[in-house]
């Protein structure tokens, strides 16, 4: 019966989604986690979040199918799950990022699937891949992807920089700065570092201008180019260079070639740091789940040939590249890894 | 934690069906119950699903994280869940109803709950409801709906006959007819009886000509309307009134007002004879989670207006509308309930 339970679970879970995403943002959820122990009526639900009487049964109906809600009697009180979805801001980021970018996007995985693209992306605009368009995400798409790549990114930059800075590096590159994330926390941290950003070109003018906003852009030069090309190169005689959840971003054979690049632009004492979160390095099975699922949005979304990856996969692309291992540490944050490498000795 | 899985089994649900789905369509899943239990490899399963290598990755991925499979060393194998996702037919008929019909309507959900209307049909096509619709429905979308609608109550037709038969109805009048399921059912079990068609203009004409291509539409007679008018009426003089799944396609209100349609044209020995599902009288929980799930449906593509109801709400509108039951009839086949009514005595 559990199995049973299960797949009828998957086989309704697009509406499912949908109903749990109502009671959160009409206020059913946060009602009722106001009104606990004593819960909540389908009238009193039906007046705090100014909904029809029948809005209200077909949600709470939902949201006990759900696991969201339980009934005792006429009163409605929400379970931990239900609590979760309302407070949790990882979880709020993943039903935001899976609704505004990915619910169309995912209906076309079948093609995705066969024809090695993310078909799912025409949803959005029209763009070969996601990063080719990121600047021009309209919104709530783009807000949805900024605030989801916060968790599975930005969230640890605090956490790495003692390691980052520990050979008193006087120089970064980073490589996918997107945004400028970690150019204004690097910048921040030491008043002496200089960057130098190198992403898409659409990406470095939104990296400019917030390192421009934050009054750091003196200190910061951009290499604007696309990693992909045969001839890419990357500027050379960096103290760090840096990659931070960037080779999810390339299929197999691409991480080979974008660690290669990288590779060419090492000195002889130039640590290479690769920040990412790994599906089997996971602290818990939440981890891995949702790093599991993710992967479903590189093949719809993103650009049909990349995922999220095992760590054992990129050790096998990093030792391809030519590159040697010096550490790995694991559980940083939100589960990120972070691998230290360089050039082999001559 | 399980909360905390539950809540991110929400979060990610949209990309786990669609990835349950070409895990299904794609043969893989028909793959591994082939192959146990000795399982199949990331190899075997591109090969024999036709599928690149990375595609059988990310599916096996979300398929682990889904639940349908299971990886030892480097052989996968389905799981119970996995192989009902297969070969169940009411998952099968659930999860093609919801991607054909549902998915993304669903995506209106809140204008749906905001508005009282289904603002998710006009993914579908341009009608105030299904019901207007149906006839014209494209496909995929028609034969998933027929194929569902089959399950949730064609496929008890075969356990009521006896019933229906009890009395030795010469003339029975089923109200929403539809495609003529009941009308053949009842038509091929009894060479005698005669039947009349109650149903919009549309479904009658499929129903008509279901029936002529049985050769049994001699002893049919039709009658096109539309019950929700206010000064809406019946024939009257038939020994059976037939309505199975009918009153879920209509609010509170309107089912007192369909039952009181009903209820003018009740001679004293007419019998009323109502099919449906009622969750709160379902033998598992799992027909309980499937008809609270089906309501988002009824929500956001069919009207926007009803659902699925509970036992307890459809005999207070039976009442309501002055009518008298006279048993009630649960567990036939998947979860339906008979109620059988009549007028109140003079």
């Amino acid at each position: 019966m559990a199995a049973m339970k299960n797949a009828q679970f998957i086989a309704f879970a697009p509406l499912l989604f949908q109903a749990a995403r109502v009671l959160r943002d009409r206020g059913f959820l946060r009602t009722l986690s106001q009104r606990s122990p004593q819960g909540a009526t389908i009238d009193e639900l039906a007046q705090a979040t100014q909904t029809s009487k029948y809005g209200v049964i077909v949600l709470l109906e939902a949201g006990l199918a759900a696991g969201l809600v339980e009934k005792e009697g006429d009163v409605f009180r929400p379970t931990r799950t239900g609590l979760l979805i309302e407070r949790d801001p990882l979880t709020r980021a993943n039903m935001n990022f899976v609704q505004d970018v990915c619910y169309r996007a995912a209906g076309h995985m079948p093609e995705s699937i066969e024809e090695g693209r993310a078909a799912g992306l025409c949803e959005l605009g029209s763009w070969p891949t996601v990063y080719d368009g990121l600047s021009e995400l309209g919104e709530p798409a783009r807000q949805s992807w900024l605030d989801f790549d916060h968790f599975y990114s930005d969230d640890a930059f605090p956490l790495v920089m003692e390691q980052v800075f520990s050979s008193a590096p006087r120089w970064i590159l980073d490589v996918g700065g997107n945004t400028g994330k970690f150019a204004l926390q690097v910048l921040g941290h030491d008043p002496e570092v200089r960057i130098t950003v190198a992403d898409l070109p659409g990406q470095i003018a939104s990296c400019r201008a917030a390192l421009t906003g934050a009054g750091l852009v003196d200190r910061a030069s951009f290499h604007p180019f696309s990693i992909l090309q045969a001839d890419a190169s990357l500027p050379r005689g960096q103290d760090v260079i840096w990659m931070s959840q960037f080779l999810s971003c390339f299929s197999e054979d691409e991480v080979i070639h974008v660690l290669s690049v990288a590779r060419r632009a090492l000195g002889p004492d130039t640590r290479l740091l690769i920040l990412d979160n790994f599906w089997d390095r996971q602290p818990n099975e939440v981890g891995e789940f949702c790093l599991q699922a993710i992967s479903l949005y590189f093949t719809c979304v993103a650009n049909g040939t990349s995922r999220m990856y095992d760590s054992k996969t990129v050790l096998g692309c990093i030792k391809k590249a030519g590159l040697v291992v010096e550490s790995e540490t694991d559980r940083i944050g939100w589960g990120h890894t972070l691998i230290e490498c360089r050039a082999p000795r001559a």
